[in-house]
């Protein structure tokens, strides 16, 4: 039964390749000097990955009217930020993870120094590319930046890990691990979505829909992100298992056991599904990615 | 006759003091958790300085008519991206320094984990302040916050310090000790300066003028920060003195010693003057700048 659903539904590869394709295209290629930060930058953001944040812009874009193609610079800007997040969230100094994606860590092959550095330039980076290359009206660009802004600043997912540094070794109670995961990966996924709504002039009402959405996917995704780290394999997640606990960091499993954890994350991809109902446009590919979330392997 | 010269000329503490406010202000204060990020970045905003990018913003808009008080969020969001880019300059995997400002770096308080996300969140907060409080003409909001995102990516800020730290050690060229200054602090002082200028709805032309002002302010303040860190006194600088000759960075004085270095100085700092000349506007207190910077202490 569980095979026959996962055999069902498929991720949006149409839309990954399309983000793959512009994250080549908007990649600086004009001033690379010094060549090893853009080559720091470039090993991180092209080393394969799900694209999850900049699909779900796209998607989230579509279902109010707009096309893919229209908001790919706001897409891979989340993209961007995401991948700047992880190269600083492996540093020794913080998770201290050797593997990503299959790949070395960005400090492993780079040193730290470029590391920091190639993440902060990711972070800036992200806003020069919406400033050149997003169209739209200039309020709603400033909108859009403010929204990546926000999910990326001490008010989002900073607050998110830090407090799952403070955490670590500690016995969490489900609010600490609600504001963790909210912040830490919530409010980015949140905003990806968002984004595209706000670019294709999606109403108040419509984006605060989307939002409640939203959250439970994120959650949803974290959730599973938790499980996969006991459970996964390491091939197909492309790093190590059982760093969460090795690190005893606070998680779903570890705090609600792997049954309880499962059952979490069904719900809240069943929630994120059911706030769809209250958009009135065809909103079947953003529930297909809920339920993607859901199911997924790596 | 240097003393005479150096009474004269006053920084404009009304400006620093306006900015000082104005960055307690804007600090965020209601989501507080968890508190100890909201510490860090808070011990390095608020540890002194001269305010001088922000100062420079304002003292930009006035010229081209805009109160000071109209350009104050995008003002504290420039300081906010030079703070950040200190905190993470001095962690251990870059420079290595233990005093900023004559206080203890952030790494040195907070940890290295904290001091990493605590830069991270400024810069994200810089491009938040600007998107949430900086009043004007939404087209003028994404100029600025273009211009900022420039200066702090690879193509400004981020690859002066990586040029630095792979020139580090090594005897560089003139045009590689011009790359690392004009990126590593001339960006972001020439950004500092253009922001002000378009929030005040400078023409092209001007603004382009005030940019070759902006240029060589920035390399007389590198210049003469090249040469206080030789000469300078440990208690006034509020930093160890030495360090860039400990690390053997490239510098001005290094590479052209300490008397042709002074006269460097002396030149940018009259370049930026003279350059004030194009405009009809009354420039007389971004002159009196120039000539501060080159006569600082500190």
């Amino acid at each position: 039964m569980k095979k026959v659903l996962r055999e069902r539904i498929t991720y949006p590869d149409d839309k990954r390749l399309l983000v793959e394709e512009a994250l080549a295209y908007y990649f600086p290629s004009g001033e690379t000097y010094p060549q090893v930060i853009y080559e720091a930058m470039r090993h991180s953001l092209f080393s394969g990955g799900k694209r999850f944040r900049p699909v779900l812009t796209l998607l989230s874009a579509e279902v109010f009217g707009c096309e893919s193609e229209d908001v790919l610079p706001a897409a891979c800007a989340v993209e961007y930020i995401h991948t700047y997040s992880l190269i600083h969230d492996d540093l020794p100094a913080i998770d201290d993870d050797e593997m990503r994606r299959g790949q070395p860590a960005c400090h492993i092959l780079f040193g730290e120094d470029i590391a920091i550095l190639a993440g902060d330039a990711l972070l800036a980076e992200a806003f020069y590319l919406i400033t050149s290359l997003q169209k739209g009206e200039p309020s709603k660009i400033v909108q859009v930046i403010g929204e990546l802004a926000e999910a990326s600043s001490a008010r989002g997912m900073v607050s998110g890990q830090v407090a799952d540094i403070i955490s670590t070794g500690k016995r969490v109670d489900a609010s600490t691990l609600d504001f963790i995961h909210t912040h830490k990966t919530g409010r980015l996924i949140q905003a990806a979505a968002r984004v595209g709504a706000i670019l294709a002039n999606a109403s108040e009402e419509e984006i605060e829909i989307l939002s409640v959405y939203a959250h439970h996917l994120g959650l949803a995704f974290q959730i599973t992100d938790d499980i996969l780290d006991v459970v996964g394999q390491v091939e197909v997640l492309g790093k190590k298992v059982g760093a969460d606990q090795r690190q005893l960091k606070a998680t779903f499993p570890g705090t609600f056991g792997l049954n309880k954890a499962r059952e979490m994350a069904k719900e809240a991809a069943d929630r994120a599904v059911e706030a769809l109902d209250k958009l009135k446009a065809d909103t079947s590919s953003l529930a297909s990615l809920a339920r993607f979330v859901y199911v997924r392997e790596k």
